[in-house]
């Protein structure tokens, strides 16, 4: 296998789904917050692969990148509504602690969890529900300015941006994936948005594996499965990535 | 006159050329961080209109945006070599305590002085010197996505997004003002990039003064003179504020 990869905020629901899908086709390291339960752990990865330390502590997170070759930084405040406080300490200073450590240890990829809430002011009132069904040709493609809907949002495109500025200082290749609404089961059938951003955990794992394979310089992408109802344009996930996604939320069993 | 308006960051350089070309058009609050002089005072401004607070004060802020109009939004760190941490809290967590300050308060505007290192790592080895040239075609005009040159500008790309989010979730209007090179002097004649990017004291002045008077909801855009060589757009400038600058780099005395 090749370099080690750096998974933070491992514990989560997406650090789950990835971990569930590709855990036994990296040499993983996890950080988390909390400790991590062993059910929590990939096939042949250890207690000792596990870094508990929170993303804002410089020198654990040193350590932490020593010798990897790819990160998924996934830590951080993940409640859209969580406050200001929060969000500027574990996503907007977290983040930067870690794309500063990645840089000095010269970590070649970057693949960070941005979100749908970077952009989920542009779903006003006089766009929705429109932009949630199939015919809509409403489509946002990563080049648009940001547009939060919370300042969970807000913290996330803030890390965009760190990672357009790490990226452009050195060699460090960052991807920004805008993730949709990752869930296990299909969303409901009366909820439209959420079957418009839908990220099956099947397509969730394979667009981060396609993150520590692909080559890329900068980019910001979409991460969705292939909806029929979609606002968010998944053409660029493709082409710069790799990435096929195997689910529609259109396709009920 | 209308309602008073508030300048934060009042004792500095932006806040000084404003207050010397406008500072008897508008009724003004000053705030900064350090008291004031006497000379840095326009006239019929008194020591009982400054506040001396820092930004991130929540409650001192409160109190100076009470019954304000506009509010022009200068105070932070402005050196473009400053640190992290003094960024995240001067700069990202300081816009943020305004915006939120001037949404409760029900101010009307909010005019964000961000600047060119927001962007200027589109000045690459392969773009420069040519795009300071009169004869380059290359122009930003406040739609692309930020690429800064420094943890300044990521702080600058980050209050601008906060200005996004506290625009759409209320009436608050807010113009973000990408500030090129703001020098009382004429650049030295072979300082490419600085008559590029030269913005003269009486058309800084004259641009806030715009900010305040014109109508807008929410507007990224740049601020310099109209200079023979540039490499921002001015256009919307023009267009959305009525901005009509009197100098240009190029004329030389």
């Amino acid at each position: 296998m090749d370099d080690p990869v750096l998974l933070t905020g491992a514990g989560g629901r997406v650090g789950q789904a990835i971990l569930g899908g590709i855990g036994t086709d990296h040499d993983w390291r996890l950080l988390d917050r909390e400790p991590l339960a062993e059910k929590k752990l990939p096939p042949g990865t250890t207690q000792d692969d596990v870094y508990i330390a929170d993303v804002t502590d410089r020198d654990a997170l040193s350590d932490a990148v020593s010798g990897v070759g790819t990160i998924i930084h996934l830590a951080g405040d993940p409640r859209p509504e969580a406050p200001w406080g929060s969000v500027l300490r574990n996503n907007i200073d977290g983040t930067q602690a870690l794309f500063e450590a990645a840089v000095e240890a010269d970590v070649d990829k970057v693949a960070f969890a941005s979100s749908n809430h970077a952009v989920s002011a542009f779903e006003t009132d006089r766009r929705t529900p429109d932009i949630y069904r199939p015919e809509s040709e409403f489509l946002l493609d990563g080049s648009e300015l940001p547009r939060p809907g919370n300042l969970y949002g807000v913290s996330k495109a803030a890390g965009e941006t760190l990672g357009r500025y790490y990226h452009d200082q050195s060699d460090l290749s960052v991807v920004c994936v805008r993730i949709g609404n990752l869930t296990r089961d299909h969303p409901p059938i009366d909820y439209e948005r959420g079957q418009a951003m839908w990220l099956s955990y099947r397509d969730c794992a394979h667009l981060f594996d396609c993150c520590i394979r692909a080559d890329y310089g900068y980019e910001i992408v979409y991460g969705i499965s292939d909806n029929d109802r979609k606002y968010y344009s998944i053409e660029r996930t493709r082409e710069v990535l790799g990435y096929d996604p195997e689910d529609n939320s259109a396709e009920f069993e």
